[in-house]
């Protein structure tokens, strides 16, 4: 499907909420499979924040998986003035939350990113805890509200237009999550498709806040959609 | 302070939301420092959860501190139908987290009974998140909303109470936390002083909802109030 996307002259942009490797691993993975992608065409947290971050001239204290770090690489982090969250999977020690915690609290305006607001995901030994649930427990002890940069914001879709070069009205969204794929697209202006495979559940075609523009079976039946209509 | 209130004839009891060691632990410490205090004298979170498990015949998964475990010592705990959260404190890992979030996430109506909803506390190696975070991290994840059994909870109160033997109005809370302690007692329908050391801080004085009976520099001066009344 991606390589009739592709040939068609359609422009293609991955866009993860994948905060457990770098940009680089991730595509290195999906190569693995014979997907034909670079880092280019992959739109991620980590660098939306590190954008963030630069913009903003914060300094952030990480909380995120060994193997996210070096997408931080060239972000200063000494004295920390902001905490940034992600899966941090076996990093989210008690020791690591209270470290967290203690620098956010000593703020006299706590800054949070948070790189996603997932609540679990699951692997081949079980369902996990993901990034958003650790993220209101930081909010709560120190009554503050995340920034969140992952998938549904706003803006983490209109960068991954950035990196098109399109309008959103020109743009359609095909993933299987009703909230962080379809709704957050719509709010940027796109039409979304959802995928009836991965995520999806039966009662996603009843939500009652995210009507997606339509419903196809899977992936290959989006692609034969759009290019059906071009 | 508590020896002048025993010998004036007054009822007394300890309201305490300590989750990390049984009642006869604690009730140890302050013997050791000379406080003359039984056990029946201490109400606690954890004696009020396993009176509402027996009465509605749940079988908890707990995540608890060690030392808090004999408190569970006569409930049933095979085949577990509800999580019972309290200040774990190293026993919070990501492992066991995901352990109590599966068994609820699995469970038809997910029943989470938590022993405070505390932020954050100070040890002498600094501050700690406290179970609420914890509460809040699960409640996100399973979409549920937790039952507090600790202070502020309104049955936490009645316990004590009934334990005195007294109506509500025949009673008088003393606390330094002006929500837990004041709230707490006076949404119960008792008066509630709040002394000004321990945790008060001077902007509890301009608190939008809770409004204390009266504030006291010390547990010694309230005492003093109350003796003279009677």
């Amino acid at each position: 499907s991606l390589h009739r996307i592709k040939a068609s002259g359609l422009k293609l942009q991955l866009c993860t909420n994948e905060t457990q490797a770098t940009r680089e691993n991730f595509v290195r993975k999906l190569r693995a499979m014979g997907f034909d992608i670079s880092v280019a065409e992959v739109t991620a947290p980590a660098p939306a924040a590190c954008h963030l971050l630069k913009e903003r001239g914060l300094r952030p204290h990480l909380l995120v998986h060994d193997d996210l770090v070096p997408e931080f690489a060239e972000i200063n982090k000494t004295n920390p003035n902001c905490v940034v969250l992600g899966d941090a999977a076996e990093n989210f020690t008690y020791a690591n939350l209270n470290e967290a915690f203690r620098l956010l609290i000593g703020m006299e305006k706590p800054v949070l990113i948070s790189l996603g607001k997932g609540r679990y995901y699951k692997e081949t030994d079980g369902l996990k805890l993901d990034v958003g649930a650790y993220m209101k427990a930081l909010e709560y002890a120190c009554d503050v509200q995340a920034e969140v940069v992952g998938k549904p914001a706003k803006r983490f879709f209109e960068s991954a237009l950035a990196e098109l070069g399109v309008p959103p009205e020109q743009a359609i969204m095909i993933g299987d999550d009703i909230v962080s794929d379809v709704g957050g697209a719509q709010q940027c202006g796109m039409r979304a498709l959802q995928v009836r495979t991965g995520k999806f559940r039966p009662a996603d075609e009843n939500h009652p806040v995210v009507k997606p523009d339509a419903y196809v079976n899977n992936l290959a039946e989006a692609v034969d959609i759009i290019l059906q209509q071009l």
